[in-house]
């Protein structure tokens, strides 16, 4: 007889069981992670104290360091014994963080994860500017690296990232932006470079093109997994637990899925309501409770969370070509990870 | 027996003489500027529409074009001979660009060269990323072009000039500045990008390195001496023919050499002034008028130009390396055009 288990002990369990997901491939890849966390740190070293500062403070505080992990662990299951993928993992890091703090400006955000974001505490102008100096320093350490193709797969994507970004403010207050155009947003400003993150790997470990574009087409269905999952966590009242703000993007009149199967599916009165809250910005009490009573009457984040699941079987399926290994059971995990993780 | 020729008309002569020094350069490599000129619009395209719309503007604005005609024309000086030059000429416009357009949005700048800024015309958000996109798309042209030592020069500058700009962030407001640290900034801001413009030329031409070192030395002295002759025009009544306007540093507390000689030479009394102007931002109607005397009673503008010759003279001798040539002799005018350009 099974005996009943309350459903919030269920999802808590679920949710140790995934966050698990991460520590385990980081353990895979703990001594390669630390050196190129040693990496990172000497290498936004600068004779402008600043730029250590505002960088160090934004590096320190943390995340999880998705991508280059997912760069150490796809040289690693690629077989790659050397260790050009520390520094190739650092760029991707150094990369990443140059889009936040750019990011952060462009939004105006005062928090990130958790904290005060770089531009509360140290300004816009810095912040712009620190950004610049991380994406030339990346750039740097590609070239020290040596290999074109690594050249031309983070060029190639930090470009679409730059694209991304302009795309998402066009649609920004636009709620009568397409899932579509929704779609290419977020594969261009996150999925593009997870895709990079893994292709290296493959890159450095000189496997063969098919298993190049098995990593990329891992990564870039993994990123749009888990870009879209961070859209619905955006509306979810139990993503507290990662140090964020419930409704940041609705406050912002950002048009995410959850929001844009809402509007599809709901009336008129409906449509009015986020055309005056996203796109006209006139926001007043009760109405980011109201917009989350929208999305559940029309099972927005669930069916989000169904599309996510989506891109993250494509992901699940390319790794299908590669043999079994710890890291490729971790990888898989990782997906499960992304995307049951608001549960 | 001598005419006596009146001041301002001998002024007015030798300031047409020396605009003609560009003109007589930018005709020496006018085929090979249609050439990059083409490819600068035809690379700033994107299929997000906001990117050339606002690309376009800046680039359109126009400007002197400076940095890739020394690229071009140190290839031309160098021998080269194939198209190589184009893409990377187009390169070192695109990160010069992407350096103004942050720029703009750093200064909150409302006017570039005469008209309304891109912040000021699309936002700062679009100016942060559009900027991105073009450095992005920089460094996909020199992957495309395939050199690693052009990628190692430009990263390296890159790095440098996003470090000055920080250096600068940290000087501004701040009248203890001394003149060695205002060398650092308008060298890493600046002159790095001269530096690397020529350099790539000798790269191309696969020249020596002694050559490639005398275009180095030639592009950042030119390079120190431009941006000094930029900021004593910034106090200089004259120099509205170049569509700025007077006293922009002065409003912002950027503390140039004018400003640093002034300090230096003046009393308790004028340091006050300084102090309350430009690190206090405290500024009243007729205080622009007051810093121009104490720049007039110090002799700072004239000793700043004579600085600014100093520069000029190490790039002249930098030069002294290649034989006679139209371009040799063209760079050389070149020279006297950026020092003397305010007279």
């Amino acid at each position: 007889m099974a005996t009943i288990i309350p459903l919030e002990k269920q999802r808590e369990v679920h949710r140790r069981q995934h966050s698990e997901a991460l520590e385990v491939l980081s353990s895979l890849v703990a001594e390669d992670m630390a050196a190129v966390n040693q990496l990172i740190i000497q290498r936004m070293e600068s004779r402008v104290p600043l730029v250590p500062e505002l960088a160090g403070h934004i590096i320190a505080a943390g995340g999880k360091r998705l991508r280059p992990i997912l760069t150490l662990a796809s040289a690693k299951l690629c077989g790659y014994q050397g260790s050009r993928h520390h520094k190739l993992a650092a760029c991707v890091e150094f990369i990443h963080t140059a889009t936040l703090l750019h990011d952060d400006v462009v939004d105006a955000s005062d928090l990130r994860r958790g904290g005060p974001s770089a531009n509360a505490l140290f300004g816009n102008q810095a912040s712009v500017l620190v950004g610049d100096f991380l994406f030339s320093r990346a750039f740097q350490l590609m070239v020290e690296d040596g290999s074109i193709d690594v050249l031309r797969i983070l060029s190639n994507a930090s470009a679409i990232i730059a694209e991304g970004e302009v795309l998402q403010l066009t649609t920004t207050n636009d709620s009568t932006t397409s899932e579509q155009s929704y779609l290419e947003v977020i594969r261009a400003k996150t999925a593009e470079l997870f895709a990079a993150a893994c292709r290296i790997g493959a890159v450095v470990g000189a496997r063969p093109a098919v298993e190049e574009e098995a990593l990329r087409t891992f990564g870039l269905n993994l990123g749009i997994a888990f870009q879209i999952v961070d859209d619905v966590l955006d509306y979810s009242a139990e993503k507290l637990q990662f140090g964020k703000t419930v409704g940041d993007d609705f406050r912002e009149g950002k048009i995410t899925l959850p929001v844009i199967l809402a509007i599809h599916r709901g009336n008129e009165a409906e449509r009015a309501f986020w055309h005056r809250t996203l796109d006209e910005q006139d926001q007043r009490d009760g109405d980011l409770t109201h917009a989350q009573d929208l999305l559940q009457r029309h099972n927005a984040l669930r069916d989000a969370i169904d599309r996510a699941r989506h891109y993250g079987a494509i992901a699940r399926d390319a790794l299908g070509l590669f043999a079994d290994h710890p890291i490729r059971k971790s990888l898989l995990d990782i997906i499960d990870f992304t995307v049951e993780r608001e549960f």
